[in-house]
C-alpha cells in the first residue's frame, strides 16, 4: 500500500435476497448457513479493499461468491422458468465512469456477473440478452454451467444476490445476480440488470443493489430515483430509502430490498418485506449480518 | 363525446431519431417524406385524442404507423446488427399505473410496440427478450415480419420512433420503437425498450421517449433523471431537459434526443446532435414539425 490509501475509509456491503417468510419458515441450520456464508464474504471482501483493490473487482469477486454458492437464486443456486429452464440476469456498473455492463436471459454461463464485466470491457454496449450473450461467454472462454451440478433450492423469497462497495480510493461499485422469478415466462429480464432499476453505482453520490419483485422495481425505476433524491432532494441516505420505496414502490404494490453505500463508508438495508440476507462492513469496519428484523 | 371531456387538451409528439448529418447530407425528397410522414401521424393521432381515445392507444398507434413506415430505423426499415440480421427493441408505458411492456431483440414480429403492449396486459412481466418474444407474438397471432418486404435505409442517424401523448382524461403515455446501433452485436439492447432509459411515463409529472446512442442513455438513466428533476427540484421541462443533458449525457459523450410533454400539453423536444426528425400537436393545437434546429 501507497501511504495515505490505508487511512481511507473502506466498505463492503451485500444481500441474498429479500423475502416474506416467518422465521419459523427457514430451518435453523439453513438460516446460520446463509449467513455465515456472507459474513465470510463480506470479510473477505473487506481485506481485498484494504489491500487496495478496486470497488469493483470487489463486487465482483463477492456477486461470483454467492452466485458459486448455491446457497441464493443466482448462478448455481439459479430457480428454473416456467419451461423448467434456469435462465439468468446480471449486472455491474463502475461508479467512476457509470460505465455498466449487463447481461440477461443466459442460460450457459457459470457466472454472469463476470459475463457482464465482460461486456462492461470488451465491448462498445452495456446490455446483451439471450443466446447471443452465451456464445460471447463461450467465446472469452469463461467457465460455463455443468447443468447436472445445479441445484434447485426451495426458495420463498427473491434470493438475488448483490454487492456495493467503497474502496480507498473513493470508487463507488455496485453488482447484482439473479435467477429472476421461479415460473417466470422464458426471455421474462427483472431489475437485476438494468442500471437504475436494480443496480446504480456513481462516485460521490451512493452504490445501490436492489432484491424483490423486478417488475415493480422496473417500473420504479427504483434505484436510481434513491440516487435522484439524495442528488436531487439532499436528504439523508435513510430518508431516501424510505420515501423512494413509499412512494414509488409500495403505491403499485412492489416488495423487496435493497442495500447501500455512500462515498463515506455509511452503509444501509431498506426492505419492506419480513426478511432480507444480509452482510456488510462499513467505514468503521463493523461488521453486520442479518436476515430478519 | 360526453359533456366536458372536449374541453381538455390534448397533445402529441412524435419524432423519428436524432443524428449528426448536415441538411446537404439528407436529398431534399427524403427529409419532406419524412416530415410529411410524421405530420399526417401527429395529426391523425390528435385526432384520435380528441375523439376521446387513449393517450396509451394513441402513442401505440403512432408508433406502429411509423414501425410500418420504411423511413426510419424501426419495424420495416429496421438496420442490421453484425451478422446482417434485424432485431428489434421497444416499449410502451402507461401513465396512470407505470404499467410498462417492452421487448428486446426480437426478429420476427411486424409491430414490436404492439408486442410490448400484449406483454404489459397479458402477463405479468414488463421485459420479455429474445425468441421467447417472437414466440409469444406468434402465440397470440400478432403479424409476423416477411422478411423479402423489408429494406434497410443507408441511415447516418439513430432513426428509433417514439411517441408521447395527453389524452382527453389527462393520461400520458409514452412509446418507442427501434432497431437499434447499425451493425450491434447480436442480443444487444439499447435504451429504447428500458423504462427510465429511454421511455418514461408518468401522470401529473411528463412522458418522455428518447433516441440516440442508447449506451449512453442506458449508463444515464437519462429520461428518469428528466422526470426526477422535475418532481424533485421543480425546475421548468425546458430546464430538465438541458440540465439533464448537459450534466449526464454530455459528460459522458452521448448524444441524441428527446420528446417530452407535460399534463399540461406543453410539448418540448431536446437534441444536442444536428437534427431530430420530429412533429407535434401541442394542447393550444399547435403544429410543430421538423428536422434541424
Amino acid at each position: 500500500m501507497i501511504g495515505g490509501l490505508m487511512a481511507q475509509r473502506v466498505a463492503i456491503a451485500v444481500h441474498g435476497g429479500a423475502g416474506n417468510i416467518r422465521p419459523t419458515d427457514i430451518p435453523p441450520a439453513r438460516q446460520q448457513q446463509a449467513e455465515a456464508y456472507l459474513r465470510e464474504v463480506v470479510q473477505e471482501g473487506y481485506e481485498l479493499l484494504r489491500s487496495g483493490r478496486s470497488a469493483l473487482d470487489v463486487v465482483e469477486i463477492a456477486v461470483r461468491r454467492l452466485e458459486d454458492s448455491g446457497l441464493f437464486n443466482a448462478g448455481r443456486g439459479a430457480v428454473r422458468n416456467s419451461q423448467g429452464v434456469v435462465e439468468l440476469d446480471a449486472s455491474i456498473m463502475d461508479g467512476r465512469t457509470r460505465a455498466v455492463g449487463a447481461v440477461a436471459a443466459v442460460r450457459q454461463v457459470q457466472n454472469p456477473v463476470s459475463l457482464a464485466r465482460q461486456v462492461m470491457e470488451r465491448t462498445r454496449h452495456v446490455l446483451i440478452v439471450g443466446p447471443a450473450a452465451d456464445e460471447l461467454a463461450r467465446a472469452w472462454a469463461l467457465p460455463m454451467r455443468n447443468e447436472v451440478e445445479f441445484s434447485e433450492p426451495a426458495t420463498t423469497f427473491w434470493g438475488t444476490v448483490g454487492a456495493v462497495a467503497l474502496d480507498a480510493q473513493g470508487n463507488l461499485a455496485a453488482a447484482t445476480s439473479t435467477g429472476g422469478l421461479s415460473g417466470k415466462l422464458p426471455g421474462r429480464v427483472g431489475d437485476s440488470p438494468i442500471p437504475g432499476a436494480g443496480t446504480y453505482a456513481e462516485n460521490g453520490l451512493v452504490a445501490l443493489s436492489a432484491t424483490g419483485e423486478g417488475e415493480y422495481f422496473l417500473r420504479s425505476v427504483l434505484v436510481y430515483d434513491i440516487a435522484a433524491r439524495l442528488r436531487y432532494q439532499k436528504v439523508p441516505l435513510s430518508q431516501a430509502l424510505a420515501s423512494a420505496f413509499q412512494e414509488r414502490l409500495e403505491p403499485i404494490g412492489g416488495r423487496g430490498g435493497v442495500i447501500a453505500i455512500t462515498p463515506t463508508g455509511e452503509v444501509a438495508f431498506y426492505f419492506n418485506t419480513s426478511c432480507l440476507f444480509r452482510a456488510a462492513i462499513d467505514g468503521e469496519g463493523r461488521l453486520t449480518v442479518g436476515t430478519f428484523r
